[in-house]
């Protein structure tokens, strides 16, 4: 079996081209993944996300551990064959959902309590659970389990939150069941506190990981605030490990991260926004129930190879997503999934002709 | 450009094997059309309609009229293009859904008047009206206007009804714009009376129409009355044109129509059951939802080729119908589709082969 390897191919100032080996497969990095929450990215079919260029997606330990649960997922065999999902998988811990969806919550030194946003049923998640259900599922990454606080926090909360996590991380890595292939990463928590944020990586690197992430941004401080907190966070990083930028972001706020070092991505935002209509193109995004688009025969973008932009006008997909269509919920998310992956496919062919310098975030 | 034509090529008793030639090619019969009410199969794509092997699609004169308007699919260039289908549309007339969907209502033998359910804006349907729009949307099949009585109905309720229906015919066959490839149907009304509806049908026949719709059944009267109403109703009809039974049914009412002489269908069924949970399967249908599936790791249907029954298990379209998953209402719409397709082949296939009479109606 394949070791879980990370190989540096080449740089552009900050910018990392690079390609993690799993045991499903390489990742060739700067890479997007998209959001499969509940072991689907949702309104795609795989093959679909395959055809995106797309080469691991997310799955989410809170959703799955409560519904179908990480037992079952197991008993069927993993959430690959589950799912039906042949390459890399990464999934979170559930330290941000239990804090951002679960119901009555209690964060003691132990671990998480919370109540199911489904049926209200009560759960204790540990860093040990966690990596138990991480495990069941077979995860090719497996992400430690963190305490992710709300944004903003103070210093000594933040503090308090982060050594927590680095407590915790200790506990993940000594729960994590070794296997070739499937690797661990730390998440560097501190919020916006440059010592904090050094204490957190200096302690994650003393642990030892796979692969370093940066949780605890994109959560409200704005791009500016992010931006410079990878400034003063990701030199604190091994260069031979990847760095992944934990719930970005929007294209710019990408190609920033990339600029500055960041090799991996996770988001929401191209799914959620186009079930919601929203479409990204080449300059921004348009909201397609927008009337302009009526009697638009133009595709969403010209030379998309996705099939909202091969098979169809802006008129059509004005008219499904106004009249709640699923097919529209589904073009639309196929699209922006595609333009996510072709951003990729760009940024990583400028880093590897050494104009990477040159993407104007202003143009995606 | 092809006339359009109906072939019949063989006859197995009173099953018919034949084929519809329109402007978008040809209809193998018996066929069933896939509804496409709002210029979409609901949560599929085309390739996806094509691959299950429907050869023509219906869409609503109802629905497309209110939303996004006739004017404005003729502005782009028709429903074939504006939905990218190349292959046969068929367009219903509005009557039926004027009667179980519009608001306030009001019929004259003018038309009916109704409010939109979308926003209640007030409308006037006239046959006239009707053959306008559907001339607009560029239907291979046009369906005339008439009036859809609630069943049960009075022999006097429907014979007024029916014959409201036959002034309609007229009126739709006057206004009706004649292009080659481009047919027009009439519908047999008449309740469960024999009478009526031999009264109709030889009205119509006598006006003339390139095809014969039976109306007013499956709605709510029962398999058994159904199958007398088309015992008496079949042999009326001429046997050079083609026979459309509307909005029929389920794969035992397919099947015991075609033995009484019907060559086309349409039903909302393996779609809207696809949404809801529902697939079908030889010898019945499973809910998904049940908890006998959490585990299955079967797919629906052994040596189906969609996409549910060739990528996933019954235990993961299980839990993506319970997490109200799109992808679950795609895959499971997907597999009635196919399933309806390969029905509709099987029973071309038995009457090819003259032992259509052994096909069992509860095996499907």
């Amino acid at each position: 079996m394949q070791k879980f390897s990370f190989t540096l191919k080449t740089t552009d100032g900050n910018a990392r081209r690079g390609e993690v080996q799993t045991a499903h497969g390489a990742i060739q990095t700067p890479a997007f993944m998209p959001v499969g929450t509940c072991a689907t990215v949702k309104a795609m079919k795989n093959d679909d996300v395959k055809k995106s260029g797309a080469e691991i997606i997310l799955g989410n330990t809170y959703h799955l551990m409560l519904r179908p649960g990480a037992d079952l997922i197991a008993e069927l065999g993993g959430l690959h064959q589950f799912m039906n999902w042949d390459k890399p998988i990464l999934t979170d811990s559930g330290g941000f959902q239990v804090m951002s969806l679960a119901g009555i919550r209690k964060i003691t030194d132990n671990g998480a309590e919370f109540s199911s946003h489904i049926d209200g049923t009560k759960y204790l998640l540990t860093p040990e659970y966690s990596m138990e259900i991480q495990h069941k599922l077979g995860s090719d990454i497996t992400m430690i389990f963190d305490e992710c606080i709300a944004y903003p926090a103070s210093e000594e909360d933040a503090r308090k939150a982060m050594l927590r996590s680095l407590a915790w991380a200790k506990r993940s890595k000594d729960a994590f069941i070794k296997r070739d292939g499937y690797g661990l990463f730390g998440i560097v928590q501190g919020v916006v506190y440059e010592n904090l944020r050094k204490e957190s990586a200096l302690g994650l690197i003393d642990i030892g990981f796979d692969g370093y992430a940066i949780g605890g941004l994109a959560v409200g401080e704005g791009q500016d605030l992010m931006f410079q907190t990878l400034d003063f966070t990701t030199p604190f990083l091994p260069k031979d490990k990847p760095r992944y930028l934990m719930g970005v972001g929007k294209p710019a706020d990408i190609i920033g991260a990339v600029a500055r070092g960041v090799d991996m991505f996770d988001c929401v935002i191209p799914t959620r926004s186009g079930r919601n209509g929203q479409a990204f193109v080449k300059g921004g995004t348009i909201n397609i129930k927008n009337a302009q688009y009526k009697n638009d025969v133009k595709p969403l973008e010209e030379n998309c190879s996705c099939t909202a932009c091969k098979d169809h006008s802006r008129a059509y997909l004005h008219h499904l997503v106004k009249s709640n269509e699923i097919l529209g919920a589904m073009l639309m998310t196929e699209h922006n999934i595609f333009y996510y992956q072709n951003l990729m496919k760009e940024i990583r062919t400028a880093i590897e002709a050494k104009r990477f310098d040159k993407m104007n975030p202003d143009e995606y």
